[in-house]
């Protein structure tokens, strides 16, 4: 009963997160296909971007509490941690987009990257801990993606400091990695089911 | 139980959608009538046509998830990938106005609303293809207006070259033809329901 | 079934309404007292009263879906027609106060106050028709509340062109008589559980 | 059943306030460590406070909720009062950052984190004299935390007037004291069930 709350409460920040960056995306000026592009061309990019993160956070966030049946204060504030950290997006995508890629600017949209993965490693860490929470230890088991996540985001800020473009690349990574359709959390919920038939 | 959620998401954004395009309308200067037509004239009228499309697809996607009962990760990518092109409609929407109408930015508006219909067209492709998809393929038949609307986006595009105001003719159509009450959802349900009760 | 997802589309709407409306205050430039009224002295007055408005509309939208359990094609779009003319509340507030009360924009306002109204005048009746309306029509007896806000609202469009300050007063009014909190809804469900317990 | 809808509004409400603040952060035009620091350096640490303000009203609302599980028109209006003085918070944050914690500006977002105080209050009130609220009166007990927050608002309005910045030292103290789990609503709930139990 509580989970519900707490999810619609998420969902609702998720979905103004997720819907407000276009607010930051600048009517061109002019009314050309050179306009638009020097108007939102990064913009365009990195508006894509960010959906997508956001779009993951939503779809992983989704699973994580399909596991979890009852939270305490420690997960409502875990998780509202997290949602301060995703409600910077707009901002700092803002501030890279533009600074068309400058260093300081992009350095700040990959450390807000992975201060909300670390915020999300630390409410799935609370989950983890509380009773119930071997469910979701099994269900992730090795969390590789989990993992490699922040490893790449440190990967991009460094890249940055060689070029700021560069950090992009690993930043993609990880978008990709998470496009790629999850199964662990359905595949654990049909064993539980079927186990519980037998 | 999985829809749910899916569902109240995809809700939060289109109910921001709706409701944020009011923000790019600029408030007139002048305290006139002539300054509320001169600010906002193509405002108020694209803003209506905007709210219609995004009324629509909360019609249709309430209609569509009323027919599959579990979604998978194909589907909340498929569901992602239409709120995006329709989280871009106060982007194009306030470019197309603040050009009153000039070619690129209406030929764009039409991009948008193309690349939507597609969006749809595959979210309800990916549904069909689940377990359960059946009840979609029965409900929605020839689908008749989902295949007519993007060849008339198409129209439109193409019309904007000759003048961009004529692109607004088959846009509004594409409106019109949807404004007409669809029963064909709640005649399957109706079917369905009658025929588990003989 | 359907109704839910009706009324969480539409509490999004007006959640969104009520709150995006504090974006169009004016972050005054002055730190004084008197800077904080020059620049938003009329509009956290219309702010007040476009929330209460927002508010009533939210609380009466509510006790009529508690009476309807069924919606069709017609409601969704009656309905949709309702959140039109509300979505527009922070774009004629706005202009109404940065024009200080000036003549157009305040009967602009007062036209879509009216639009409104004429507008959830129309979603009622759409629901009386419906079967099972006749809840609604016992509920509501007389209406004479509903029937008196659209007066008010065309008293205040005329009083406007006296003196357009002169409009406020019967708009104020209109959101008193709502503020009396209305049993008729809570007293009708009463009513209808006693009679099924007798 | 009622309250579902009670809470599902205000989750929206407080979603997008909370989501909204950072439309107020302006990007900063230079691209530096410094520019960011001296355009959003106030600004940053503000919107943290109003962030977690808005995230503790969410936690006590949410509680404050699970013990009542029935409202009228009193507690409807009581919570759409509250709702106004929270909406409120973009706008007085944001005005106290543009003005770097100048007086009058500090002073009114001090005026408004009371009002909204006082507003809660007036809403755990106005539950408390419902029938069952009895309930809410034995899991609040002496609502310790809850009678101090407006005294410690109150000082901080008043070492504004000896330095501005000093206000923000009672303000920081009062979320704080929220952020420590508050297991109040658990304990009674689970002594009830126990109760129930034997």
């Amino acid at each position: 009963m509580e989970t519900d709350r707490l999810e619609a409460f998420s969902d609702g920040v998720l979905a103004i997160i997720i819907t407000i960056m276009v607010l930051e995306l600048r009517v061109p000026e002019e009314h050309t296909l050179a306009g638009l592009l020097d108007a939102t061309g990064i913009g365009l990019l990195t508006y894509v971007l960010s959906f997508v993160y956001i779009g993951i956070y939503w779809n992983n966030h989704h699973h994580l509490f399909q596991l979890s049946t009852e939270v305490g204060g420690g997960v409502l504030w875990a998780n509202l941690h997290l949602l301060f950290w995703l409600s910077l997006y707009p901002f700092t995508t803002a501030w890279m987009d533009e600074s068309h890629l400058a260093l300081v600017p992009t350095v700040t949209y990959g450390v807000n990257l992975l201060a909300a993965a670390v915020a999300y490693y630390v409410l799935q860490a609370t989950i983890k801990r509380r009773p119930g929470g071997h469910r979701v230890r099994e269900a992730l088991g090795r969390d590789t993606k989990g993992k490699l996540s922040p490893v790449l985001y440190l990967l991009g800020i460094g890249l940055a400091f060689v070029e700021p473009w560069l950090a992009l690349v690993p930043f993609v990574l990880v978008a990709l990695i998470w496009l790629v359709p999850d199964r662990r959390v359905e595949a654990f919920l049909e064993r539980e089911r079927s186990g519980s038939t037998t």
